[in-house]
C-alpha cells in the first residue's frame, strides 16, 4: 500500500493499517489483501465482479472490513458484494469506498451491497465515502444496499459522505419480517457544484417491525441534494423519517418523504426541516470569539456529528 | 328551487334561503339566480361554460355566493369561474357544489376556479363539496383552484369534503410575491369505496411570503386517499405544511408532500402522521359513558374541527 492507499484508508475506514479480523481490500479492482476467520468466510464470485461474505449462526463480537480504494485516475468500477449473516449473529461490516484523483478522468464505483439478515441476527453497518484530487477529474459513487431482514433481526446503518464527491445516486431498500428494526443514520455535505441524490424505499411487512431514518444534510456553494423517501406500512408496525437540511451560499435542497400505511395498525411519521443557520447560532458563537466562518463551522460540525 | 336543491345548498353553503349580498347559484348547468351589487359584478362567459366574478378595488365586508347544484343523475359539467379581485378588497367567497345522485348514471362537476389578487386585496374563500343518494349512480368531484397572488395579497382557503364523494381528484396551485400570504385548511372524510387525491403546488416567488397548509382526512372503510404536495422556495419566505390522517377499518392513506429550498433564506418545515386512533384516548371517553362507537365519532370529528 503506498502513503495515497493509507490516507485513503483512514479516511474511509478509519484504519491505520491493516484492520483484525475479517477484511478483503479492493485497490483499483485488484485484492489488495484478505483475510477470513472460522466463522466469516470471504469468497470471490464467480459470475460477476464482487465478494460473498458468508457469516456463520451465532457468530458474535467479531467485524469485516471491507474497504474500496481508487487511486488512478480514471478507474471505473461496479462491484457486487452479498453479505450473508447467520441467525443469532452479531457483527459489525465496515464498507466505503475512496477515491485518489489527480488526473483528468472521471473516477467511478458503484456499489450495489445485498444483506440477507437471519432470524434475530444484528449487524452494525457503517460506510463511508470519500473523494480528494487536485486534478480536474470527477469521483463519481453510486452505493446502492438492499436489505432484507428476517423474524428479529435489526440493522443499524450508518453512511457518512461528507467530502469530494462529485455526483451519488444513493439507493437504499429494506423489507421487514415481524419483529425485525432497521436504523438509518445517514450524513451527507456537498459543495462546490456537487450533486447528491438519496433514495430510500422500506417496506414494513412484519408486525411490530419498525423503521428509523434520520437524515441530516448541508448544502454549500452551489451543490444540489435531492432526499426521496418510501415508507410503506402494510402491518402493525412503525416507522419514522426525519430529514433535516442546513443550506449555506447558494445550495438547493428537495425533500420529497412518502408515507404510505396499508394497514389500521401502521404509524408512520414524517418530519422535514430545510433553512439556513439561524443568525442567533451565529451571534451566540461569535460573542464567544469565534469569527462568523468558524462560528458556521462549528454549528455544522455539530449538526452532522 | 326544490326540497333536494333546498337541501343541497344548506349542504354547501349553509344557506336556508337565497344569500345576501352577490350571488350565483347554478342547479342541473343552468342559472337558477344572480345577484350584482354596486362593487360586484358576476358576468357570464362567452366562450366556455363559467363566470367571471368582478371585485371592484376597496371593496370590504362583503360576500359571493357561487354554489353548483346537481340533483339530475347522470349530469356532467365542466365549469370555469374566474375572480378577479381588486387592490385593497376584502371579501368573502362561499362556492360549493352538492350532488344528489338518486340514478345508476355518474354525476360528474368539475370546476376550475382562477383567482387573480391585487395588492393587497384579502379573500377568505370557503369551498365545500358534499354528495347523496340512495341510487347507485358515482358522484364525482374534481375541483381545480389557481390562486395568483400579489403583493402584500392574502387568502384563507377552507376547503371540506365529508360526506358521499365516490371519486375526487383535488388540485391547487399557487404563486406568491412579495408579502403575500396563502393559508390552507383541507379536511377530507372518505368512506365505503372513495378515492380521494390532493395535489398542492405552491411556488413561493416573493420575499416576505409565506404559505401555511393544513390537511386533515380520516379514511373509513374500504377507501383511499393520496396527499402531494409541492412546495418551492424561491425567495426570502416560510412554508409550513402538515397532514394528520386517521385510518379506521381498512382505509388507506399515502402522503407525499416535498419541500424544495431554492434560496438560502427559504424556511420550510413539514409534518406528517398516519395513524389509527390511539386506544387510551377512546377507553377515556368510553369510562365517560360513550360506546365505542360513538368515542369514534367524536374524536373524529375533533379531528376534523
Amino acid at each position: 500500500m503506498d502513503l495515497v492507499q493509507k490516507n485513503l484508508l483512514e479516511q474511509v475506514a478509519g484504519l491505520h493499517e491493516i484492520p483484525e479480523g475479517a477484511y478483503n481490500i479492493r485497490a483499483n479492482g485488484n485484492k489488495l489483501g484478505r483475510n477470513t476467520t472460522a466463522n466469516i468466510d470471504i469468497v470471490t464470485k464467480t459470475d460477476k465482479d464482487g465478494i460473498d461474505i458468508i457469516i456463520k449462526p451465532g457468530t458474535v463480537n467479531e467485524s469485516v472490513h471491507i474497504p474500496v480504494l481508487l487511486s488512478q485516475s480514471g478507474m471505473q468500477e461496479c462491484v457486487y458484494n452479498d453479505f450473508y449473516i447467520g441467525e443469532g449473529a452479531d457483527v459489525t461490516i465496515v464498507a466505503g469506498c475512496g477515491i485518489h484523483n489527480c488526473g483528468v478522468d472521471t473516477s467511478k464505483h458503484d456499489g450495489v451491497h445485498t444483506f440477507y439478515l437471519e432470524k434475530n441476527a444484528k449487524v452494525r453497518y457503517v460506510e463511508r465515502h470519500y473523494g480528494e484530487g487536485d486534478g480536474n477529474g470527477e469521483n463519481i459513487m453510486n452505493p446502492e444496499t438492499v436489505v432484507h431482514l428476517k423474524e428479529g433481526a435489526h440493522m443499524d446503518m450508518e453512511t457518512t459522505q461528507i467530502k469530494g464527491i462529485d455526483s451519488t445516486n444513493r439507493v437504499t431498500r429494506g423489507d421487514l419480517a415481524d419483529g425485525a428494526m432497521l436504523e438509518i443514520h445517514e450524513k451527507i455535505m456537498t459543495h462546490g457544484k456537487q450533486f447528491a441524490r438519496t433514495d430510500f424505499a422500506v417496506d414494513l411487512n412484519g408486525d411490530n417491525s419498525s423503521c428509523n431514518l434520520i437524515s441530516r444534510s448541508v448544502a454549500k456553494g452551489e451543490s444540489r441534494q435531492e432526499f426521496f423517501s418510501i415508507m410503506n406500512g402494510n402491518a402493525a408496525c412503525a416507522g419514522h423519517s426525519e430529514c433535516d437540511a442546513i443550506i449555506m451560499d447558494q445550495g438547493c435542497v428537495t425533500a420529497s418523504p412518502q408515507l404510505t400505511a396499508n394497514c389500521i395498525d401502521a404509524n408512520l411519521i414524517h418530519e422535514a426541516a430545510i433553512g439556513k443557520i439561524a443568525g442567533e447560532q451565529l451571534i451566540k458563537l461569535m460573542t464567544l470569539g469565534l469569527t462568523e466562518k468558524e462560528a458556521e463551522e462549528q454549528i455544522v460540525n455539530g449538526f452532522l456529528k
